[in-house]
Order: structure tokens, then C-alpha cells, then sequence
């Protein structure tokens, strides 16, 4: 099985621009992959886990883990992916798993269970009507859309291919990082590189309120 | 078992009252009251189905699920709660599940789960910090503390009686209806009272952005 994430490291998280630095949301969005790398590879589950980057610019000067295959693609999303996935069809390859890479609750439970459903298109939610994990068992009739609310438009996918679809319910599959709110979730919930790196910039919770204590950020 | 919901109509939902009306806040925080009992119900795991509610004029004019006690207490939701447990404790009652009547995605699959989860205590997290579902194996060795980070609160709590803890990861269960954007959470995965409540007001989905549509909402 092969797990592919997307990385986008230029621009990244623009959303959270008020509380971070451009330089800082960089560092997190690498440190939210280091943390999904971390979870897909101690499940076990993969003989390949690629990281599809699409801005050559800072991945030449960007660290990845020796333990993914880094490939440069400077295209969208859907069309990177839907490439990826008709390059495996026409080589035979099945059991494709397309995972984000902002979401850093997740850990190598979630992703031992998702892949042990037995559903053709398995389709782990993102909050706001996103899709957090597609784990597809046969490339050759599935493609994907994302953006807008792409968990319906992967369901109405799949339904149309006549493949079967489990859906995997997890609240820290679905916590994806992208505005000032999610960053209490990981404060609460996190454990790994994104969560330290998050501290260090000096964004921390207040508990009182359950909000975010901006009082130490030094931007 | 013991499920217990605490519920309040009066000023239910106020921070989706840009986009509701106090009539349709109440009468949309029932809707999500029934499908949470019924959920509970088709769990086929409890005895008493009992719903606390802090609202004495409202409630004289609701029609409840005749399934389900109603105890009529007008105080505060953790002195409420607290006395409930003290009181279960000296009728050595065990097993008391507490579950927030604002989560209308849980489905009788995730209540079934949680209640053969071991943990003393099993804590559904709610987004924000929350605690969504409690399930408490010893009244005599717990007491709630909700508002601000519940969920961390909850945690020590448990740990500080010596109380082994589970926690549950669900995205149905960890969205409550606070703000307007868990709507969206409820028009795309919803199937119940809630969901048809809402689209009976004129909310609906943009499924090109996401977000919600408003223009033909009938405030």
C-alpha cells in the first residue's frame, strides 16, 4: 500500500497569517508533515510513503524525512493526484492512500483502522466539508476533487464508479489546521512536532476561556 | 445504565442568533434534543433515559419524547449535574452517561461504543476544549466541571480520583451547534429532526464553497 501526501510549504496556511509569521506558518506546516509522516509510518501499513511538493523553490531548501520519497510536482492538487492515480491504474498498483498533511492529531490508530475497513473508497472527513484521508483500492475508478465540499463530491464519486464506501468518523482525522480556532485543538489534543513548534512561538491556551493566549507571541 | 441529558431552551444557541430567531434557536435546540434521545434510545443500553431540564416556563409549553423522564431543575448545569451524581452515589447507583443534547450527528453506533469502552471514565472530547459525552463507571469518585477547556478538566479530575480514563475520538460526536459554521458540519452530515429543522428556515448549503447559503433563509 502507498501512502501520498500533499505538501504545500509556499504560501502555506495563509488563514492563520494574523497570529504567524509567512517564515513561521513555513516551519509549522513542515512540522504538522513531520507529524504525519510519524503517524502513517509507525502503522506498518505502507511499503511507500511519498510526499508530493508542490513548489520546487522551498523544497530545495526545506529537511524532509529520510523515510518518504519526496516527488516535485508543481501543478494543482486535483490534477497532481488524478495524474498519480492513472500512473498507478496503468502500472497495476492498488491501495492508494491519500493523506493531508495538516493534520497533526492524527496518529497511527487512525490510520491502521482506516486501513482495515473494507470499503473500496474509504473517506476519513475534514471539518467544513473537507476530506482528511481517501484510501482508494482501485485507482483506475476513482478520481479526486477537492476543494469546495469535496467529502460529497468524493461520495457522489465513488457512488458513481459503483465502488463500496466506508466512512471513517474521527474527531482528530477531521481537525485539519487552517484558522486560529484549530490551533486550540492541537493545544488541547496535539503531542508531536507540531504542537512543540506551536509553543515556541509563544501561542498558548488559556483554559479559563478555551481560546487562544496570544500574550507571549513573538511574530 | 443512566443516560442524562441537560438541556436548555430558554436562550438556547445565542451565538447563532444572527441567523436564527429565538422561536427557531428553541425550537431548533428540540429538534437536536429528539435526534439525541433517539440515538440514545436505539443504543438499547440504558434503563432511565432522563432529561434535565433548567427551564421551567419553557418547558411547560414543550412536547418531550415520552420515552424520556423530565427533572425539572432550575440551577446551574454543574451544580446540577454534581448533585445528580452525589445522589446516584448514595443510591449506589453506577453507570451514569452523560450526554449534551447539542450533538446531533451522534448516531446510536458511537453511544453503543462508548459504553463498551473499560475506562472508569470514557470522555468524548466536544471541539473547542469540550466534553461532549461523559461516562462515569463511579459517581462516588467524579464530578464534572464544564465550561472553559471541560475536556482537560475532566482529565485531571479523573486522574486526580485514581480513575482509569478512555478517551473517544469522533468527529460525530466532538460537533456540537455553537457557532454558525457547525451548521455547515450538520447539512452535510446530518439525518435527522435537527438537519430538516434547519432546512425548513431557508439555511442551506453552498456546496461550491462550503459555507452557508442564506439567501433564502425566513428569519
Amino acid at each position: 500500500m502507498r501512502a501520498v501526501i500533499p505538501f504545500k510549504q509556499e504560501n502555506a496556511k495563509s488563514r492563520l497569517s494574523d497570529i504567524l509569521s509567512k517564515t513561521q506558518r513555513q516551519e509549522f506546516a513542515l512540522a504538522m508533515l513531520y507529524d504525519v509522516i510519524a503517524a502513517v509510518e509507525r502503522s506498518k501499513k505502507f511499503d511507500f510513503i511519498e510526499v508530493i511538493n508542490s513548489s520546487i523553490s522551498c523544497a530545495m531548501n526545506t529537511t524532509f524525512p529520510s523515510i518518504a520519497n519526496i516527488l516535485l510536482i508543481e501543478k494543482g492538487l486535483n490534477e497532481t493526484l488524478n495524474e498519480y492515480l492513472a500512473k498507478a491504474a496503468s502500472n497495476k498498483v492498488q491501495d492508494i492512500f491519500i493523506i493531508m498533511a495538516d493534520m497533526p492529531l492524527v496518529t497511527e490508530k487512525q490510520i491502521v483502522e482506516i486501513t482495515e475497513l473494507p470499503g473500496d473508497i474509504v473517506i476519513a472527513p475534514g471539518s467544513g466539508g473537507g476530506t482528511n484521508v481517501l484510501s482508494i483500492h482501485n485507482p483506475n475508478k476513482f478520481h479526486v476533487d477537492y476543494y469546495g465540499t469535496s467529502f460529497l463530491d468524493h461520495l457522489r464519486i465513488a457512488n458513481e464508479a459503483n465502488q463500496s464506501i466506508d466512512i471513517y468518523d474521527s474527531f482528530l482525522v477531521s481537525t485539519d489546521m487552517d484558522e486560529p480556532d484549530d490551533l486550540v485543538e492541537l493545544l488541547i489534543h496535539g503531542h508531536g512536532h507540531a504542537v512543540e513548534y506551536l509553543r515556541s512561538t509563544g501561542i498558548d491556551l488559556d483554559t479559563s476561556t478555551g481560546r487562544l493566549d496570544l500574550s507571549n507571541v513573538k511574530k
